[in-house]
C-alpha cells in the first residue's frame, strides 16, 4: 500500500456532530469541548455555524463560542456561512475558513433547498468572493456524494460537476461526503480519482457518516487513492436525526487507531481525544459511538486488574 | 484494486458469537438461529462446541443443536473440538468440520492453558489424526494473531510458527485470529503475507473482532491480499466477556453490505441475514451491534414515510 505520510484531521463534531444531537448543549460546553481539542492537537476544528437560529437553534451561539475559544497557533476554525449575513457574522467572530455547502444529488437540492444544484452553488458566489477579498480560506463541502436519501445512486459525473463549480469559487479545500453512509469502497476510489481529475488532490476530504459501519473502509480506501484530509467527530458526535439509532459521523479516536496504526502521523494525542470524547458524551448524556473511546476506557478502568483475554 | 470476485462468509455467531454472550440461550433459538442461517445462504456455519459443559455451560447443547437444525446441501456445520472427547461428541453429532486452536501469544497459551503454544498444538494431534481418518474436515484456528491482552505485541514470526504445526497436524483451512479487536489493515496485510508463504491463500482466512472499530477495514486490507474467507457473526453477536462495552466479532451484515457493495459474491441474502439479526437481538434481549443491521431495520420500518435525510 502506498500512503500520505500525514493526514490531517478536520474534527467536525463541535458543529456537525452537535448540531444532530438532541440535546441542547451549552455554550459553556462547546467553549471546553473545542478547548480540549485544541489542545490535543487538532489543526483545524470545525467550531460553528453562522445559520439563521430559526433553522438551527443548537448553532444559535456561534459568535459567543467563537468569542470564549481559546485560540492556538497552528489550529484552524473554520464556521459554515450560509449566505452573506453568514460570513459576515463569521468574519467578525474571527473565523479562519468559511465553509460553502451543496448537495451532489439534484433530488436533494430541489427537496430540500427548492432549487437545482447549480443554482445553489451559485448563490454562494458572494460569499466566495468575500471571502477570497478578505483573504479568509473558503471550502466547500459537497454532500450526498456517494449516495441520496430521495435518488438513490448519484453518478460520479453529478459530483465532477459540483467539484468543478466549487474549484471555479476559488475553494481551497473541497469535502466529498458521504452524507448518509451508503457508499463502499470501490464505489468511494471511483468517486475520489474523479474528484482528483477536477481539483488539486492534496486539498480533497473524505467526510464519511458510519451509518452502514463502512466509514474506516472508505478511508482505507480513499488514503489508497492519496486522500490525505479527512473529517471526523470526536466520540462520534452527530446521528441522522431523523433515523433513531443510526449512527452519525465516524469517530475521530477510530479513526486516529487505524491511521496511527498504520504509522501514518497525524500530531494528534489520540488518549487526549478518547478522554474528550468521554467528557462529551457524558456531559450531553449520550453513549459514547467510538469504539475505540469505549474499549480505551474500559481498559484504563480496569488498569490495575490484570489485562482480559477474548475467547 | 484486485479482489476476490467471491468471498466464503463462515457464520460464527451460533458459537463464537453466542458463547460470549451472557444471556443462557434456549436450545430452540439455537436451532431457530441456525436454521434462518442456513436459508439465508451461508455455506459454513459454526454451530457448536464440545467443550466441557464444566467450562462453557452455554455451549452444553451442542448435540441437541445439532441433532434438531435442518440440513442443507451445500451448508457445512462446524463445531469446535478441544480434545478426543469432544471429537467423538461432534462426529455423533453429524459435524462436518471439526475446529481445533491455538493462540499465537506465548503468554496467552501459558496464562488460559498453562503450557507452551508448541505443547497446546501438539495436544491436537489425536484429533487432528482421527479427523482425517475419518475423513472430515479440519480447520485450525490461530488466536492473538494481531495482538495479545497479555504480552501486547506478537511477532509475525510467531503466528507463522502456528501456522505451520497447523499445516502439519493436516489442516484444511486456517484463521488468523484477531482476537481482541487490535489490529490496524498494514500489520494485517503483512501478517496475512506471512501467514500465506506457509500455507494455500485461498485456505486462509480473517477471523476480526470488531473491539476498536477496525474488522472492516482490516477485512478490507485482507481482501487486497487475496484473502477470500472471513468470519463474522450475525448482529455482531459475541463481545469481550470482560470488557463491558467492548464489541466482540464483526457483524455479518456489516461485512455483507461492503461486499456486496464492492461487486464482490457471496451466494448470502443480506436482508434476510439482517433480519436473523433483528431476531437474535430480540430473543436474547441485546442490543444489535451491526450498524447496517440498525440502519436498514430503521430504514424499513419508516419504509412509508419519506426518506430522511441527515445533515
Amino acid at each position: 500500500m502506498t500512503m500520505p505520510n500525514y493526514v490531517k484531521i478536520v474534527e467536525v463534531g463541535p458543529r456537525d456532530g452537535l448540531q444532530n444531537e438532541k440535546a441542547m448543549v451549552p455554550t459553556e460546553v462547546k467553549v471546553a469541548l473545542i478547548n480540549q481539542l485544541t489542545d490535543a492537537g487538532f489543526v483545524n476544528i470545525e467550531a460553528a455555524s453562522f445559520v439563521s437560529p430559526k433553522w438551527v437553534p443548537q448553532m444559535a451561539d456561534g459568535a459567543d463560542v467563537m468569542a470564549r475559544i481559546q485560540r492556538r497557533p497552528g489550529t484552524l476554525f473554520s464556521a459554515l456561512t450560509p449566505n452573506m449575513k453568514g460570513f459576515e457574522g463569521a468574519i467578525e467572530a474571527g473565523a479562519d475558513e468559511v465553509v460553502i455547502f451543496g448537495a451532489a444529488s439534484e433530488a436533494f437540492s430541489q427537496k430540500n433547498i427548492n432549487c437545482s444544484i447549480a443554482e445553489s452553488i451559485a448563490r454562494f458566489a458572494p460569499v466566495a468572493a468575500a471571502a477570497k477579498e478578505k483573504g479568509v480560506r473558503l471550502r466547500g463541502s459537497i454532500s450526498c456524494a456517494l449516495g441520496c436519501p430521495y435518488q438513490g445512486e448519484v453518478p460520479v459525473h453529478a459530483v465532477v460537476d459540483v467539484v468543478r463549480r466549487m474549484r471555479e469559487l476559488g475553494c481551497d479545500e473541497i469535502d466529498i461526503a458521504d452524507t448518509i453512509g451508503v457508499g463502499t469502497p470501490v464505489r468511494v476510489q471511483e468517486v475520489m480519482r474523479a474528484a482528483a481529475a477536477e481539483f488539486a488532490l492534496d486539498r480533497l476530504s473524505g467526510h464519511f457518516h458510519d451509518t452502514y459501519g463502512q466509514a474506516l473502509s472508505n478511508i482505507l480506501a480513499s488514503l489508497e487513492v492519496g486522500i490525505s484530509i479527512f473529517h471526523a467527530s470526536v466520540a462520534g458526535l452527530g446521528g441522522c436525526p431523523y433515523a433513531k439509532g443510526a449512527t452519525g459521523n465516524v469517530a475521530t479516536e477510530d479513526v486516529l487507531y487505524m491511521l496511527h496504526g498504520m504509522g501514518i502521523h497525524t500530531g494528534i494525542d489520540l488518549e487526549a481525544v478518547v478522554r474528550t470524547g468521554d467528557y462529551i458524551s457524558q456531559a450531553i448524556g449520550r453513549a459514547n459511538s467510538s469504539r475505540v473511546g469505549r474499549a480505551l476506557l474500559t481498559k484504563w478502568a480496569a488498569a490495575s486488574d490484570a489485562a482480559p483475554a477474548c475467547a
